[in-house]
């Protein structure tokens, strides 16, 4: 069942089915750490074929790879970019190599496959893994390119559900618009707000990081690609850079430009950087809405219970009728791990040495399941979660008129320090504000200045919610 | 092909052929996010069953259990303990609810088992998922319990593998033991010290880590089970906690004991705090080792190029005959990825609030993650790496011998400042140290001063490698 | 106003008055960098004059240094170890070169000062910073044993405020014995609960974070002085090692112990990685408890309002009358402060190469400042907050009766099913459990069944809060 | 010495000569923790002067605040934007209560000056440190303001350091153009390049660091000024808040705008996410190349020895002649701490709850310590290290030659699989690669094939350096 391939280091056995050949069987014995294999990365996938698919085009454009072995090679590479041959990469996540073992499985995967489409069978190599598949390339500017590729390749997924999450709230926002509540600093009562004003600011936050992620993808569109081996172009013809760059951005859809230095471009992973900065963004300004959600929906009865979340499941195998706030719980899971993710990121940029960044593979694989974790999540959250949200109106207004959040607007009129006499002897004595500022301002037009309406108004007007 | 479930929010489809129900249906609908699920954690299924099977037993011991039921549970949960059904546990392992999902997983699987051993199709429920299966518990004690027993039965594979690779270096340190060379400092040549010295200090060091893994594993071994929802045992006998711990005892082989205040082990993820930790050092132990590897066998011509690592698989796509250091690089990675878990963990051990941390499910997959990937990753580095290194001893002697590496012996008798005055003319002149100490100490016995080996010796002979 | 002052560098210019010269002079030259100087450590100056001093014990008692030098160095090092000239150390806290320049920086002003008390003027060096003072002796031994001690010399002050807060903690709890309360679990109403379990719980868990302290801090005692440069004793005469070490031990009140791989402990960094994991662990238990406290405080009327914290300064510059949680507030922030700290450790450890680790100063400094920002904080959480922490007994009540707490009591009794439907009919319909489970267990003992105290009475029992 | 000043919690001492008051005077007994006051924090005290002034003016622009008191806060305002009285500001960086001391503390001293200007004594409150400082405005929007403006006034010296560090390696790069070397990937011999590259890649990178610097700090340019409490405008005009824009805009020459949803900037953190997040990007490309540095100049005899740093200081207490690249190392140090800021920035930016983020302070102090560290080291890093590198051209040549680094170079030629045969004959018989590839390939041009000045060319004409 098996057939034997080799490489530079001699023999070894690869079953006979499979299209990856010597470099891919020595990575899987070398590397059988995680379980999980650089084929369910999609995107990683599909990325490397289509800088492939554009090596190859530029080399056939520059003469110096056969059209024909170049037309075999474009079909296989457009069959991965389909969706073919994923389970074709079975090499592990978790790699040495700064990414020649990946490249290598995609090396072997496309001459194999091309030499079939040429009348070849698998592991008669008439397109060579590294002669053809490699031509004017290295692992140093393929991988880094198609990194760079597959993060933008689901970067719009990412941003679409963001997106989704961020219309739910402002959904909700416009719903709860005229309802007031009591907003709160330190967890302390403070002034009056309205729950609109609150779920808009989620909508608003979100919408920020949707831009962000659009600002550094913009990083991650310098690229590499005909730098070879540490950015000297070594092997590579002058022009095949700029021809393999102008098909690949074609390929692609996205518009890439090569590096103004490519040695430095061969090591640096400050782009990533920028990109995971994003996702730990994103990931602190989720978690922080799940905390308030958590708090705001706390109770039923012994909490602030001003909102409730959806009953999505049983919330407790002991006590009857619990429900919890279990995706808001989920969110700030995912936020944690990115933020792990962002770490591990962090060290593998600062540990590269010299012309090139040996950690590479785990920052692409940290990156895309960031991507991954937030994207799924955040559709869960849009859908399963805020969408189902109800306001406690009622709770919201006791809560405001049990405090004295309304004190605030008495300091333009009686100062600061007669305004914090009348808060403490309010909350002493249990008399309400506007009690206390009928003794202490006789004759005031306390209606219109202590009406919450009015004191959240402002903003209120400013969103189109009042006339 | 599904069967109607149903547990408190109602009614929900299930296909046939699971054992699991309608918690796991709805666990199923809510975590859509990250692909990994519970059942690929083989000692957290293993554990929770084994948390059933005693407390079924506690339960039955106290004749609340009809002892017909409780022989169902224990069959099926056996079956499960002995590898069975690990695919009943879809679970993602990224969930809120602080593992009442996982619980009920179980509950549920167990409850249909049991119900099909008793005569019954699944969805009878002859077995209740709760009223039978969660008898006397929690999610909040039976959970945290099966976590820490999750992890004590991975941690003796764990200690193996690198008790392994301590070996294989002691092995090295042995072999190496007479070969002489420079010992460096802040990257710059030092005094001498041997080949063997320096693999002895990477066994030593890893000898350690299992020291501190053995007392970290201690801390788990107080567990929460009988505290049931916050610590007050309510609903549990009060004899049921120590029934059940003592049967968990003798099922598991590991002896457990319930903590003095059930209130705070309810919450407290100190213990996994400090077992992370303890990961997290094996992790910064095995990146420093596998970056001395990396340096050593810098090269092989422009580098330091003192030993040789085996050739695994070619080095590069483009430069031929090129052999990387892949394995170390691959320990670097996993370092970096375990101390981004450990981070995940922190953060959620911080996060939780008042009777009950929700984010245990997290800290549960991260460690039970980095276990595994040191486990796998140190496997891979004691036998195709490190067992196959080669000491390029020409090398060795040659830097040796073209450094002022001895000069420090003659601080004891020429002081410090006119030593420093000869190696600064050593280098300048390319004279060595031996010469100019020769007219710099005329008469002195330069052979006994001098000489690398016994400078070296002092160590060698404490470890029975001179005589 | 300057002296010149000279090293094997050459000449250079130090203040007339400094007992410190030229390598100091060299230092503040290289590394002006964080305006925090390690005179500001005082444990740790304190630690490295008496290394010196019982370095200089056994370089007497072995006959290598002359009395009378040695008994002027013990005099300087006394005046240090007592508290005396930590002015003359300005060297910057962060710092390259492995320590050589806080070593130096020591040994400069004990010669200096031991020339002094000899007849001699500063620059004299009638005792040689490095012939003498750093006899037998390596930056490489003496700084990695200083900080140890340093961290040890602090640690008691530590544990004492830990015990302290604790102190109040169970002051608390004791006087909280009887107030019966909701408890929550992922922010949701839960079961009953005593206000003094939840203080009980934090004391408990302060406790064992003490005995983690004790426990890492013998991970400390094993040292490695007397292996000089890399740990092969150049220089040091066999019985120097223990001599010094016995000394050491004389001299600190600690008992050390000599490392048993001497080239290992040179350049590991394990200990200060399971110190710095507990203290993270302590800020971890803090931050989570100050977050608890936050939120039993939250209000005064529209939160949980159960407990009261002491007012200490006006909590707003806009909203009068407002009391913030400042005191909570800021152990969070020092928790996060340590846990940056402990991965800048981390990092640092991970970074070591070769025979030595070049990071161990900034380990020094986020170690010591850790401890630092710990001990004063908890001190001022246990004096100015805890100590006035007043319970709300009316909130607590009124929470616990609103809720559907006590349903999880009926579960043995009538099946979780049943009790869910009547929790949730009881949140629909406003009705109290008691009264649902009058209709749906006619005769059923419910004052004892669903007595709060007695839901809560068996951890107060087993505390002795009940007979 | 002592008088007495009051605040809404009563009365409190304060030394006579302070022009501080009761609000911080409560702040130092409440934060006694790091000994490092907001007072060294240079560009925040001026910022937040600047944030006063501004209000002061847009206040009376409206008629609300009296023009004499509006021209006496000025006047105190303009003292401390000029320097002075800077030593009044002692509260601690580690603080509660989102930086409400921090705001009384700068408020407490302007009406304090303030009133002394108008002829009153410190404490007389002519100008009143809430009504009339605090006038229009909330901790909650002058603070954060504040904060973002400190960190924009730092920014361009910030920026400059890099320049000139950039700067200094351009220079090296052109004096190393004509240097060839080998060039290394994963440690290991690759190809050839020029030392100059090397050195022109480090000037990139840092180039594109200040570029994202820029970038960034335009998030930061986004205020909430004029959003009082919670981003409701609460006691503040309309008109308020643009008004009070403009004013300091064009007070610090910062154009500002207003943040378009003021809710969400009262409590987002995320602007400081992002420029931490590049801080740590730059620390790790300077710790990337600090690595590098110590890699190349590793030895001298028993290492890369390619290039030489300056010996800035003896780099051993007890090896005579030793230096090390301790600069070098101190920026490694500055990474980590870096790193370990952002991971604090990061846990304060996730845990704000509801409508601000109380851990601010938090995020001030690291934000502006990372810039300090950064700028501070860099300078020294260009002006102590990187001006003085020499190199080592005959190390450079030496290990190119003894190398197979241009076998590459035959690929294109005799294909990958005989080019890497080829090589691994050079390694084991010694030969170098020309005298193989005579016998391989008689007749071809292996002078211009091989040579290493024309392998490395393609980059040094692009850059001008050749012809």
């Amino acid at each position: 069942m098996n057939r034997n391939d080799h490489d530079s280091l001699g023999t070894i056995e690869v079953p006979d089915e499979a299209y990856w050949g010597a470099s891919t069987a020595r990575a899987l014995r070398n590397f059988p750490i995680s379980d999980l294999t650089i084929g369910q990365h999609r995107h990683l996938i599909v990325a490397l074929a289509m800088v492939k698919l554009a090596a190859s085009r530029a080399n056939a454009r520059l003469g110096k790879l056969d059209p024909v072995i170049a037309e075999a090679i474009a079909k296989a590479a457009n069959e991965i970019i389909e969706g073919g041959l994923h389970d074709q990469f079975p090499v592990d996540v978790i790699q040495g190599g700064a990414g020649t073992s990946t490249n290598m499985n995609m090396n072997e995967v496309l001459a194999n496959r091309a030499s079939e489409l040429l009348g070849g069978a698998r592991g008669d190599y008439r397109v060579h893994p590294n002669d053809h598949l490699n031509m004017s390339q290295s692992t140093n500017d393929t991988y880094p390119t198609a990194v760079r590729l597959a993060v933008l390749l689901g970067k719009d997924a990412l941003s679409q559900r963001l997106d989704q999450l961020a219309t739910s709230f402002e959904r909700k926002s416009g719903e709860f618009a005229n309802i007031v509540k009591l907003g709160r600093t330190e967890m302390q009562d403070a002034v009056p707000m309205t729950l609109g004003q609150e779920f808009g600011a989620f909508a608003s936050t979100i919408r920020e990081d949707i831009q962000r992620l659009d600002e550094v993808a913009k990083l991650l569109t310098e690229i590499n690609l005909g730098g070879t081996a540490i950015g000297t172009r070594i092997n590579a013809d002058p022009a095949y850079g700029p021809f393999a760059i102008e098909s690949l951005s074609r390929i692609s859809g996205i518009e890439f430009t090569q590096s103004s230095n490519l040695l430095e471009a061969s090591w640096d992973m400050g782009g990533f950087i920028m990109f995971s900065a994003v996702l730990k963004r994103i990931a602190t300004k989720l978690s922080k809405i799940a905390h308030d959600l958590r708090l705001l929906s706390s109770g039923p009865r012994g909490g602030f219970g001003e909102i409730s979340l959806p009953a999505l499941q049983p919330g407790s195998s002991i006590m009857p009728g619990k429900v919890n706030p279990v995706i808001p719980e989920m969110i700030s899971i995912v936020c944690f791990q990115v933020i792990g993710h962002d770490l591990a990121i962090t060290m593998a940029a600062e540990a590269g040495q010299l012309q090139l960044n040996a950690f590479e593979p785990l920052i692409a694989h940290n990156t895309l399941n960031s991507m991954k974790l937030i994207r799924n999540s955040v559709e869960v959250f849009a859908t399963l979660c805020v969408d189902g949200i109800q306001a406690n109106e009622a709770n919201c207004m006791k809560h405001l008129e049990a405090s004295t959040a309304t004190v605030t607007a008495l300091v333009p009129f009686i100062g600061y320090e007669r305004a914090s006499a009348l808060a403490k002897m309010a909350l002493a004595s249990g008399r309400t504000i506007r009690d206390l500022a009928g003794e202490a301002m006789p004759g005031a037009d306390l209606d219109t200045i202590l009406d919450a309406k009015s004191l959240v108004g402002e903003v209120l007007r400013s969103q189109g919610a009042l006339p």
